[in-house]
């Protein structure tokens, strides 16, 4: 399948044509993505991609629960058990799985994305199917064996300015060090303070003490930082301590994963569950609380070292229990719920959400928060900004949607502009071109509908494309 | 007023072009209607209708809260009072009344349905209004004492292929088998197993212990199976034989039209609330949790028989007091409120949701839910698919944001594809018309976005129209 | 910029070309604002507005919330503080100040009100941005010492045909006797009963025995009244004696903003609740209570009196902690939140939702409740009404969103029609103007898809735009 031009146009014509002329202002800007979850031993190593199915099958969750949901195992589809029990092995089976189920993908991102990457990244110009999965599974293999389909080479293809990725404050760093090590390129690092590639401080893993094998990761951050975490002092102590080391990492920005956007301002209350849960002592409220109280602490250590606090909660995670315990976390079975934010975040901006020196990102996964709640509190606290639809909202409608519910009551710039949110480093082109031709659509109606004149549209489309998340994520010089 | 063929269609030239074509392919097949509330006395006694007011008004809450909200009684409307005090007999006056008040019905799918009604079956190309109130009533009228407008020439003019009816499992199957001793016709019987007409096992009024006459209910449900329902057990028992029967007469499913979402997986709870429910000991909670309990034996027996669960939740029944106290159940007073899923079936998926016997389809009346619950569940579960948008949201809008919100993260093929749901015979085709129309718009627009091709959105308006519920509702051969 | 003729028609000839049309209707019949909150004073004074700066930016918490959002300060931007320390004096700073931030006012309706307000009213024809800030600061100037620019020119210029103003029951009512003392014009006088401005009951400050200073709001009622307020009898007693002086003055209605739709019939309850916050031993269930349990009693005071009673809940009000510290009440820092009203209002359905002498119109800051309640509830209970779009969602989108949730289900017949909701005298016109170009282009739709006619869809947009809230608003003749 060819690439329409335009694609994601809206079919009035004269929208089309508004459409088309304010695309071509943001087509060839550099992706800024600072929201990633590639891994980033995969830039320093830069080793070749393994087979297409370990390349785009195995590890996407959007491609497996959709397998899922019509019946196919994650045995069949060479996702790793958690016991090791045996799954598929064999690279070209498993594409070939994928590949007669592609019409399940109709209508889907995925499918945008994928169509895409084949075409634009690798040369594949007509549609996968069963009768055309060994073609394209042996096209593929022979292209990822060629050096300029190495990460790092696919990197500077992609015309990506900046990638984040995200790593747990226990995580080793070293990948970013190796980067920053390699020569620079055009006068730009590979990694560190500025460079290509950058780390964010996620402490998800530390924040949730039911979460097994909570206390010997406080322990091991004891030992990373050399400060005692055996207390609560301490531990915030040694967060303290790692963040800055993240920041010489490059890290502009954290990242939390909460189950909810709660937060609460009790300090005390928080040592007291830390002290408890050390002991193995946590009950299910206090486990809940637990990450409510950390967000105003990691608020409060953002204001003290300016690292952008993005927050998305609202998914449910793991709630496939028979997924989870036969194959592991982050495998397709997080279910989002209902959200709320204009409660729950109220004790954290009671603190910090008028203070010049704190910024947050807010994301969500209930559509429903956008207008009633989300602009509002973006519209009218310095600090918020609301972060770019994500997860399964990050598509042709969820982004069109967004922008029609936040953008009368927020404006364009109380938004933190468009990025992705990937695992699945070959997608990255192909996310930022849906929504960049969304965004040229949307901006299009307003012209057509002389709401806004061209020249306004245009600026916005850059700005939303590109200015706006180096501002808000701090990747400003 | 005569019917447009571009009727529902986008306005813009090259969308509505391609939903023409789309709809070509959709407009001419057999209705498949799994989900229906027609009482199938109705075909098995063929009998005439009754005078229009009787057939259009009177049983159609649709109908009579719009025209309750503008100020008329029930009285005034013909509804038949709980106490037997006297209500309007004169059809005419009726239908005048009705047709005086038609303006109210502007934009809503009741008028579509209606004047479609009107117009494809009955032949009046003219608007009604007070004006040809009477015109109308003695056209219509005339009509229905003709042997073509008896039920089961409709049926078979409505190019129905199947229609389910739904009855307690305390209600008689008398109707099923009287249509099952007919004549087949084309080689198809009018009832029973693959039948023209089949029944549903809808067992609500067994699983609210504070419902008036319950214990009497479940009595009788001893009475009818021979199985003695005094105990918990017993009780269960004697469903599962009376599922037997249902699947005797046709049925494929069951339908579960619970408060709320809630499931519990606790059957030593369940009967220690049935023994006190049996000793008229029923406290609130139990009352509410009692549905909860009963929706996972229901699954479990599922499981085991076959039967496709359904599950509408999230109608607050009989909301207008006045209106219940006055006409009782089903007459237009019942309100949508809050509902939520990703909590509510957990423990029900937990226990059978990856099971491959299990297939449950799902309705709201929260569109909230279905781009932030009900897509993602139906994408991760294989058992779980999104029942058609339904009772206020089935119309154009609904069905048009249905598919928005469901389709990125679903696709089509989790979804159940479209099902009326009415009591209303006559509106059956006007139903599916409407769907089929607006589902080719939709698809019409992802094609003329260059996001679908026009082989794939023709393939999929079929699916959707025809072979998904085929499929899906266990009506395959 | 110039006003395009087809500004916020869809884009699509086809129906642009019936919008137009549509449009065409509505465009010159006057103006009914019966839901304002312009003060009376301005009409009965008719002095001529302060500079620029106080006219449009200080007291538009729509304009003011954006500028804090982006990092100014109230203090900046001329909003007094509450302590009385020094803010911002030169209006020709502060006009600048918000001149130079203009962009970040795209698309928002404020942006398209004022462009408007500047065009049609002030007759300015460019683009305001701060290099136009000077020009626009001396031409507006210059305009506001004119006679035909004093308030009660521009609401004749405006084509007014009612303003409602809204009064605390402890309020003067001096300024609607001033107004009714005026000459009449056109057999019209300017106020009291049947005037051009006339008052609303809003009690607000009277039901939440937790606002400073309520025990001595509620004293003051009593002396207003000469009814001693000590007693909960004595309260409603003096409620009831001012809502007549009220009427008296105009008023067909009664306003309540209450944080959520809770109701509760509970007359003992509330009495109590009424002594103990008396004795100063509110608690805060309590303080949450008694407004739920006041609605069901003005509501019980609407049976008697005829006020139509106005719902708009579901606004934390000042959520923003500093502002309100800072800077007092209805400066911009209140945030919408989730809201319900299936449950919430049914005791007061219970009570009045079938009596033909009630009726009340209920508004949202919660979207997701317009399909999903408030539509159904409207369309079910002879009382309850929709009332428009309010605060965030009075803008294109909002109300396009609106329109296509409610019609449905409610139909047309079931909202109130379009109101105004401001304190802004000059965005009047150009509020109606975005309400009837977006009611004109969603029914352009209809009609483009067959689903309505040209007359039936002209007949709609006269009665949204003028005849609907002259009926539910009490203020035909």
């Amino acid at each position: 399948m060819t690439l329409h031009p335009d694609r994601l146009f809206p079919a009035d014509e004269r929208t089309r044509a508004i459409a088309r002329k304010l695309h071509q202002r943001t087509a060839d800007l550099p992706l800024v993505s600072p929201h990633g979850h590639v891994n980033p031993r995969l830039l320093s190593e830069n080793r070749p991609f393994p087979d297409p199915a370990r390349l785009f099958v195995v590890p996407d969750h959007y491609l497996t629960r959709m397998l899922y949901s019509q019946g196919y195992t994650p045995d069949q589809l060479g996702v790793p058990s958690a016991d090791g029990s045996p799954s598929e092995t064999d690279g070209r089976v498993i594409w070939r799985r994928f590949a007669e189920n592609y019409h399940l993908f109709r209508g889907t991102p995925s499918k945008l994305w994928l169509d895409y990457t084949f075409a634009e990244v690798f040369g594949i110009y007509k549609p996968l199917s069963g009768e055309t999965a060994d073609e394209f599974y042996d096209h593929l293999s022979a292209r990822l064996t060629e050096p300029d389909f190495r990460p790092r080479a696919l990197f500077d293809r992609f015309n990506l300015e900046v990638l984040a990725t995200t790593e747990s404050p226990i995580d080793s760093l070293d990948p970013h060090a190796e980067l920053e090590a390699l020569p620079a390129q055009d006068g730009r690092k590979w990694g560190g303070r500025g460079g290509k590639v950058v780390t964010t401080f996620r402490p998800d893993n530390l924040v949730e003490p039911d979460w097994p094998g909570w206390a010997d990761r406080v322990a091991k951050l004891g030992e990373i930082t050399g400060i005692d975490t055996s207390t609560f002092d301490g531990f915030l102590e040694a967060l303290r301590a790692r963040r800055q080391d993240f920041i010489a990492a490059g890290a502009t920005c954290s990242d939390h994963g909460n189950r909810t956007a709660m937060t609460v301002d009790d300090p005390a209350k928080a040592a007291e569950i830390f002290d408890k849960a050390l002991q193995g002592k946590t009950e299910a409220a206090d486990a809940a609380l637990f990450p409510a109280l950390m967000l105003v602490e990691f608020a409060r250590m953002s204001v003290e070292d300016g690292l952008v606090m993005q927050l998305h909660p609202g998914s449910w995670r793991n709630h496939n229990d028979w997924l989870h315990k036969g194959w592991g976390r982050d495998v397709g079975g997080d279910i989002p719920d209902h959200t709320t934010y204009t409660r729950d975040l109220k004790p954290l901006l009671d603190a910090f959400g008028n203070d010049p020196r704190f910024r947050m990102v807010v994301y969500t996964l209930d559509e429903t928060s956008f207008s009633r709640e989300l602009a509002p509190l973006a519209g009218g606290y310095p600090s918020v900004f609301i972060g770019a639809p994500w997860w399964f909202l990050d598509s042709p409608e969820g982004i069109r949607r967004f922008r029609e519910a936040v953008h009368e009551t927020a404006g364009f710039y109380n938004t933190a502009g468009f990025v992705d949110d990937t695992r699945a480093f070959c997608s990255i082109p192909a996310r930022h071109d849906v929504a960049r031709r969304i965004d040229a659509s949307f901006l299009a109606r307003l012209v057509a509908e002389h709401r806004m004149t061209d020249d306004e549209a245009g600026e916005v489309a850059v700005d939303l494309a590109y200015h706006l998340p180096r501002k808000i994520y701090g990747l400003e010089k």
